[in-house]
This record gives structure tokens, sequence and C-alpha cells, in this order.
């Protein structure tokens, strides 16, 4: 038996977002095309709404729905420092602690040689264009593996190219809090304790 | 900082999906609204035609875009056996098995007084009408726990209840194939132990 060609398509589609399996895409389509409905009239219209009124932020490429995003447009916030993440999701986690207070930059992507990804396809060029006097840091939230370092590196390099003064930070390595010690990578060991602090 | 209104609420709709955890949800949201557009667009179409045109089939209530369901509407199945499933997406893994060629019954849930789910809350009353002497067997395929056996339990007694001749029959509990008895529950071993065969 096949599914209904309404339910396979949906299937299909649901099939291609990040994270979702075969067996949650067909569990999802079903209950999208049966139990679901009002539901699946909702999700229909707010995709429309999202397609046509998202876009990204000019200055940071921020998600918005606006020209500048809500961070870049507030005054409040610190524009001495600006925090480099490779996408809109790390933002909003790093947003959600509550503990920065500047602004940022979104690169879309890390460069990565093995994928094809060189320094001109994601947002260096822009964020060295942002960088005068007034930004005194730049933060590197980064992922901490080979493209995440390749990228920070090769954006510290930039920096002294330009002769810019921008100091260049990137967080602490170390122990997750919350974490356990005995699940911890060799090389979160290794980082950690060339990281030691005194207490 | 807040997502913008759209993503927002895509999160929110997402987030109701089962299986749809809240990091998903928003990982999802912000991709659907940022990265795959195109995506979103084919998306909002096809969750549109499922509702339109989805329906659950008037015998066996298997999912559907016609009255009756491939399967009930196939004149190669055998019509002498109904294998009962809690839902639709049971009745496709078995289906995708190969194993079975006779005709499926689906029940929309399982009798769970914890719940407030009785008898007459699933489709119990349109199986038994679908009882006749030409029905030799009822195969019950419900999950092997407590609604599972109270459900067969009910429906065993009501098919004695009106006399039918009707076989009822549940599949074998077990060790799962390629599963690891080190893994496997006490209940399972229990069951296991005593529908054990000679070899």
């Amino acid at each position: 038996m096949q599914f209904p060609k309404e339910i396979q398509n949906l299937n299909e589609l649901l099939n291609n977002l990040p994270g979702v399996g075969p067996k949650l895409s067909s569990r999802l389509a079903i209950y999208l095309a049966v139990n679901g409905k009002s539901l699946s009239v909702r999700l229909s219209q707010s995709l429309k709404d999202a397609v046509e009124n998202i876009k990204t932020c000019e200055l940071c490429a921020n998600v918005t729905n606006n020209t500048l995003c809500s961070i870049c447009e507030d005054a409040e916030r610190d524009r001495s420092v600006i925090l480099v993440v490779e996408d809109a999701l790390d933002l909003i986690n790093i947003e959600s602690s509550g503990e920065y207070k500047g602004l940022y930059h979104v690169l879309n992507g890390l460069i990565s040689p093995m994928n094809g990804i060189g320094p001109s396809d994601i947002r260096i060029q822009e964020l060295l264009s942002r960088l005068s006097e007034k930004v005194e840091e730049v933060i590197l939230a980064l992922n901490p593996n080979i493209e995440g370092d390749a990228t920070g590196l090769f954006i510290k390099q930039r920096v002294e190219d330009a002769n810019l003064s921008t100091k260049i930070t990137r967080l602490a390595k170390g122990i997750p809090s919350g974490g356990d010690i005995e699940f911890a990578s060799n090389q979160t060991i290794v980082d950690s304790m060339r990281a030691r602090v005194g207490i």
C-alpha cells in the first residue's frame, strides 16, 4: 500500500527538514493530514507569513521582519562590542543567556574547504566593514571545531592586516557547566587544563 | 531579544507537533523562515492539499484521498481476515513488512480509562459490524501494554457476546528480531519464555 499522494508529498517535504528523519516525517505527515488538520491550516498560513515577511538584518544578518533587527535598532546595546556567530540559532541561544549586551554579526556559515566554503562565501567582508575605532572588541563565538577555529584565525588575520586595533577574543573552552568530567572528550580535558584558573 | 512575530508563531505551531520539542521547533522555524523559503512555500501548499483531500476510509478508517482506501478497494486482498491496529501509522508499518495480505481496521485509539477513553470512543462498534461469516479471523495488532491488552480483551468479549464464530488472535510477544536479550525487559523475558517453541 502506498500513502495517498498528498501524504507522500508532505512526507517528502518534511523529510528535507534539518533534524527530521524518515520515521518522524511520516508520523508528522499523517498527523498533519488526519488528526491535526486545524494545526495544518494555521501552519500553512504561518509558513506563508514567514516567507513573505522574514528577512535578514542589513547590518548583522540576524532574522528580522524589518530593515534592521531589534538588537541593532536597540539604542541601549553596547556598540563597542560585536559578537560573531555562525548562524541566527547560535545568536538566539547566546541572547537567551542574558549575559551579553553588545551587538552581533551573523556569518551565515564557517570556512570549510572540505565543503567548498571559502572566506568570500560567508559574511567576513561585511564584518570587517563594520569595524571602526568605535568597536573595541570582537568576540568570536564559533563552534570549537576545525571550521570554527579556522574561521576565527582567518578573521583575526584580516583584522591585523587591516591595521585595526580591535581586540579579538573567543569564548573560553572547558568543561560545560552542569556537565560531567567522566564524559568530557580528551580535547576538552586538555583545553580545560591549559586554561585552568586560580580559585 | 524576541524572535520576529512570524518566527515566534511558526515556532509555537511546530512545537505542537508530536515528537517536536522546543529545540527542534525553533531550529525548524528559523530554517523555514530564512534558509528554506522555497521549501516553506511548497510545504505550505502541501499542507493545504492534505487538509483538503485526505480523509479516512469509510470502511477501515485508513488514510485515503477517496471514499475507500487502496487496501479496501484492492480485489486481491484476502477478505476473510481483518487486522486491527490502533492508528494508521501502525497500519503502514505492518503493511511495509509485506507479510500480511488481508484487510485492516483502524481503531483510532485504545481503551484507556485513565485518559477518559472508553469503548465507544474508538471504532469497536464499526469493527463488530464488519464481522460476518465471511470473516474467519480477527488479528489484534495492538501495542502490548495495559491499554492494548484491555482493548483486545474487550473486543474478544464483544465478539463472543455476539455469538460470532470469528477466531480472535494477537501478534506474538517475545524478543524483537535483531534485538538484544541483555536489554529486554523482565516482562519480555517472561512472555518469550512462556511462548517458547521447539526448534
